[in-house]
């Protein structure tokens, strides 16, 4: 039986304080939950924070690389994927996951969201702006959800999930 | 020396009526520049409707297809480049399109818009919803653009191309 | 109804000159028939000589390469498809071509014969050595032939492709 | 600190009994190193083999898989990683591992001997046939490595890795 991969998508370089803190929770309660965590891989912003707090509860963490160097990876991802593939791999980051968490917003996040409604991925997100919620909400796909913090978030994807294994 | 390959993008079968009839005016004008037109190459809503208009002004039209069987391309398309990445495509279309017209909004869409920010391709909203506009606005990107009709569009984008052939 | 594209693969940097004569010649042959030349693209070897033999002769040329910049591709290249996934990047010049015309052999080319055998893209070795012959013959797959000169290779994809569309 | 992750690659369904006894025990002996192993991710052949093997000694196991349904993963991977890439996987699972262990011989499995060799990835040949051996080493890539057994591959694979955490 597989592991449950869940996915926590945000900003790199451009991610807001505010951003990290969140995703830092996020990574913990998913570690805490036994989930394996599935970040872009690179030690920047909400990747790296996500990686972190899910190493801090003994999570295990994937990460999906765009490069082909093992270096570029995060010291807190325990198995580096590495594609080669640039921004090809987001596609790789959301089919992967189960669901996907998202802190923040940017073009890379953006394109994920985009890619796991697509792809039917349900997709969570995490103290969103107003701006963002009513452009995603527009495409009026089954698979968006909202959370206002990383508890609720977390406790919306352990129900998604006891229901889809009950199925 | 190159061709001058433009995208144009939108939505497949779940394209209105209007996106449409904007993406083969779209396709007219581009064939009428000289560009070559390039989209996702499936026989539906806006990627074959632009590729009918560029077509009928005796256009060049290229394909990139997610599947890997010719069968799959729009009769409309003279190249298909088959791709068998799903929707790992999207970054080829918006790598290889020097711009992009964005014609009505979807999942799909989203992506190649959020994939073209972030690669730093000009992407023209054209005759956009506001809420599309307000998220993308939102990006604070450079290379985003505006247009209400195919013409202004157009108009827009010979002048960019322009200015970057001389600098 | 699609244009006929037909690949020319073989080593970059490290081709020989007589790999490289034999792909300007097939680059001229091909586009005396009409057919679309597709290559890797790049400035290098067999890519460069097949797209400059093309050329010559008035043909159209696709290059389809693993970087992200324009600048990267050929000046012999008319429509360069910029993937931005590296190496990932061979299967979809396998895939794009309706047969596969070889000339030399290198790693890179290794991958794009057997991608294409796996794929089902008849693959012509022109002017192979021995161990390479044997090797790909050992793979007992209907889609492997072998040519001595390029007038023969084409002769023979000739008769290939109006047989496929008899059928 | 990443774990350290190594492939075991080779033919799917048509792989031989042989292929399978060697992907298997090979793939106990990889757990018991204490690596993690990455296979092509589908229940069949060698990557079917080698994950059973890992799982029976209590290793971890990773499946790049070229689909986008988890339903698609033996039963014997704990993560598995979709790409929906079809064959454009095969770099993924190659630039993710360390080093690859290649049992047996299939059109796929060539694809990925050579992109690992392009890529600098050492590659062991384990048992192969001469033909196979031949054509590799006329690549003169300094990646390629043989063996005989899994054991003696096994051993060579530890002391090339003890070597480069060395330097």
């Amino acid at each position: 039986m597989a592991l449950t991969v869940v996915g926590v998508m945000g900003p790199g370089e451009d991610a807001t304080e505010i951003d990290c803190q969140l995703a830092d929770r996020l990574g913990e309660l998913i570690a805490e939950q036994g989930w394996v965590i599935l970040t872009g891989g690179r030690p920047a912003g909400v990747m790296q924070a996500a990686s972190a707090g899910a190493k801090r509860r003994g999570g295990l963490t994937v990460g999906v690389l765009p490069g082909n160097a093992p270096e570029m990876a995060s010291d807190f991802v325990d198995i580096p994927i590495l594609t080669g593939m640039g921004e090809a791999r987001n596609i790789v980051n959301v089919l992967t996951s189960r669901v996907i968490f998202v802190c923040g917003m940017s073009a890379g996040t953006a394109s994920e969201v985009a890619l796991a409604l697509k792809a039917g991925r349900p997709t969570i997100l995490v103290n969103a702006e107003p701006t963002s919620i009513d452009f995603w909400q527009s495409m009026a796909s089954p698979f968006l959800r909202h959370a206002t913090t990383a508890e609720e978030a977390v406790t919306l994807v352990a129900r998604l999930l006891e229901r889809s294994s009950q199925s």
